[in-house]
């Protein structure tokens, strides 16, 4: 009796700020929170967004139901000092609220949301670089608190920085497993226990969001998959294309304001039977204009690839094995699409019986040197009968991962890994003149005859090598100093004729740096 | 002067249709003849075009100036039985024309014009297919005719189906050769030996004619390469784009009507540094508008690949070299444009200083073979130093024609080649459960276990084999039948293990058909 007077107060009052901090972290997040009504639906018809401003900026997120009468309004701020924002509702209760923060200095080690840096490769707001190394663990968010945190803690040691999961959850024996998890489901049911997909399910989406907020407290972008053809059994594939927006706009509201999301509109999504390349069309452009940070967006294929030239996809999230299987499709793709090329699928290290999840550890190495050797990027997976990585997370008992994070050293040390004479050498990436990655793969050259490509180079530039064993994560400088000179048109040489004898041993590289003056 | 006195007769009559046949044979060229005024410039403001009708039927091709006082139509009969047409002016002497000619069937042998067949392939009008085996020979337009006569005779006993050449002469050595063709350019000079854009010159594009009705009369496809970079001399590149889309609209007006044309928009257009994309679209879309017949339409890319995925390209014409060094790429690029992909520069067989032109035979055939395993197409070309095919034309003098030639008779009697089981076999194509074809390329596999992905196979289907040596041309039947029988989820495999010993050679292959019961 004594809560519903302080409702009725509250409601008399006409509507209150529940909620809102003062102060916010640059690429924090704000949130504001309203009582409103809790009758009818919410989740429809009643409008709300807020234009944020500071200076000449001005930012217009979208509001939610995050049920209980709460009515919440997200914001990540990009500039420090004093932010204002008012309300905008088709309820009168809602609209005109108006209040104030103030954005003070990032967190240490936080540099803001992503984007596509120099064409091929991203960078955070701050201009400092990011180098995906992306995992697969699809179902994380549907397992119990211990299992993701044990999730976290093995994130957080291993070379992953970006993890690719579903917001729907599959219809399967590992979802299932999930205590208390069964009812949980990203929409209601009504009174006959039939789907009713105009209310979403506010707790369900709360335990997403406290898994995006996990991976930003330990710096990993959250890949945020929406759609995905595994509901073979709930029933949310009768979503029509209404529905289907509703659910994009409620999630784009919900989550924009985490610095970490990137939207991944499908995974496998040609697999989605009711979706058309127009549907998806329509449902990028949708997330585009909702989210006024305009975080990362792409689609994972699966038979029939999404046209990735269309200009609200952002990047290539590609599965095609045979483009890591063999050198010189990276930088093909690149010049096609004028993207970022990430390989969100190249199989994955383990022994299940269905062959997409048999690699060998050497193999997912292999497959993610000849990635980054082309620039481009790569996404790992584990799939082992009684340790399925990619369906709950928990821990990595694969050989790949080590490997990984050795590659990811090199890489992070590295410029910008770019081809080099790519219609010529497929092996070869880094910086002309400067720095040059040469990974053998399956080749064992031998005697490695010190010539480099033309391009940036002038007699008598100095280098000095490192040859790289991938495999057994080994770095042997070779005791030598290059000096090129002109050798023909396209090729500089040791102007000794000089040469790195390369030890007998597949999966080897080098690393070739110039030596300042 | 009784010559004048017919002329002004002619002009009182206000015009007269000088020439026009009264039968012509399907997909055959109509022409038209219309005298009109010579005065002026005829080029520019003299619209013309006639309507031609049979039963519902209607081609609205546009005419052209020729020269001498003759304006042309030319027109494709499609259908057998008569036509009629009326012509359409802004000059009244042109205007309301009317005639009527019989479509007799086509000629023995002549198929009509080429589209696009189950995305990946290519058809004839009549549904005959048609597989490209490309060859190139920028300038053989602008020889001696003997030259151009050898170069006939060349092809004419070659494989090649297909001419890849410029309309638009480079400004280059070999050109300079030729005799009595300095003065032979597409555009006139004015009196102080200026170019005039504005004005064809009618000698220069009937030559280019009799070129490709001499591909014609030899079932030979003409693939018209409007622009070129390689004007470094002459001056066209100060073509803007209202003088490039008048060049277009006369050069379709002229050539559209014969049924073997092409339109490749330009030669590694990126190197055009005049030409955005945007003006690329914009070209693309006159010559859809214009071409009656929608004749195949591409452009030939250099460091800049052209969105291959636009609308109005029919087939990918891509210059990237590596994409026929590795398996695999064509089956990708299938996936990604749903178009065919025609590989029209895979450098060229040749001992010239340039790298470009340094394949050797071997080389030639293995990019080949490598191109149409996956599903797609090459073009050849052959850069000797005293024998510049692709320049010039004449005769062939490298070794991968007549392997190419082998290729192509495999080819011819398969049935289309799709790739088979593409995300995990690379070197695989044919028609699941009917035809395999296996290209080993550089790889000795010895021992072959008979195994094949489950597609379309049932237990006790049986199989015949034969080993192909793709450099010395041999064809060996394998003295053995197979009989499969479900091995796992994915493949079937010889009932009794059997496998096929194949020689310890490079270049190697395997063709697997099965026995009709």
């Amino acid at each position: 009796m004594k809560k519903n007077k302080i409702l009725l107060f509250l409601f008399l009052l006409g509507s209150l700020t529940a909620f809102a901090q003062k102060k916010v972290e640059k690429w924090g997040t704000f949130e504001l929170t309203l009582h409103g009504p809790q009758g009818g639906n919410p989740f429809i018809g009643i409008s709300l967004n807020a234009a944020f401003k500071h200076g000449n900026e001005v930012y217009k997120p979208e509001g939610f139901y995050d049920g209980s009468g709460d009515y919440k309004i997200r914001f990540m701020p990009d500039e420090e000092g004093e932010w204002t924002y008012i309300t905008y509702s088709n309820l009168g209760t809602l609209n005109g609220i108006k209040g104030s923060f103030i954005c003070t200095p990032p967190l240490t080690g936080d540099h803001g949301p992503l984007s596509v840096k120099n064409t091929y490769h991203f960078a955070y707001a701050d201009s400092t670089r990011f180098i995906p190394f992306g995992t697969t663990i699809y179902q994380w968010c549907f397992q119990p608190d211990s299992l993701q945190q044990e999730t976290i803690q093995t994130l957080k040691h291993s070379p992953f920085n970006k993890v690719r999961f579903l917001i729907i959850p599959p219809y399967s024996k590992e979802y299932l497993k999930g205590p208390d998890k069964l009812n949980n489901f990203p929409f209601q049911r009504d009174s006959s226990g039939n789907w009713n997909l105009s209310r979403f399910n506010p707790v369900y989406f709360q335990n997403i969001e406290k898994c995006i907020k996990e991976l930003r407290s330990i710096g990993v972008q959250a890949d945020v998959t929406l759609f995905n053809p595994y509901d073979k059994g709930w029933g949310f594939e009768k979503m029509n294309q209404p529905t289907a927006r509703r659910f994009v706009k409620y999630v784009v509201a919900r989550f924009a304001a985490y610095r970490n999301v990137w939207w991944s509109l499908a995974n496998e999504n040609s697999f989605i039977k009711w979706m058309t390349d127009k549907d998806w069309d329509n449902l990028f452009q949708l997330v585009e204009k909702e989210d006024p940070y305009h975080h990362l967006r792409s689609i994972h294929n699966a038979g029939r690839i999404y046209n990735y030239t269309l200009p609200w996809v952002t990047h290539v999230s590609l599965q095609y094995y045979n483009a890591v299987r063999v050198f010189g499709v990276t930088p093909l793709l690149r010049d096609i699409y004028k993207k970022p090329i990430v390989y969100d699928e190249i199989n994955y290290e383990g022994n299940i019986s269905s062959r997409w999840g048999q690699l060998t550890g050497k193999q997912m190495t292999y497959r993610f040197w000849v990635a980054y050797i082309g620039g481009g990027y790569a996404t790992h997976g584990e799939s082992f009968v009684n340790n399925p990585w990619i369906s709950i997370g928990g821990k990595l008992i694969g050989k790949s991962p080590a490997r990984i994070a050795f590659l990811k050293k090199i890489v992070d040390e590295a410029p910008d890994l770019n081809p080099i004479d790519q219609y010529y050498i497929m092996n070869m990436a880094g910086e002309p003149g400067e720095y040059y990655l040469i990974y053998f793969g399956k080749e064992k050259p031998g005697d490695w005859k010190f010539i480099l490509p033309k391009k940036n180079l002038k007699d008598g530039m100095r280098f000095k090598a490192d040859i790289i064993d991938t495999w057994n994560m080994t770095i042997t400088p070779v005791n030598k100093v290059f000096e090129v000179k002109k050798l023909n048109n396209y090729q500089f040489a040791d102007k000794d004729g000089k040469s790195i004898q390369l030890p007998d041993k597949l999966y080897m590289a080098l690393r070739i740096k110039r030596i300042n003056k």
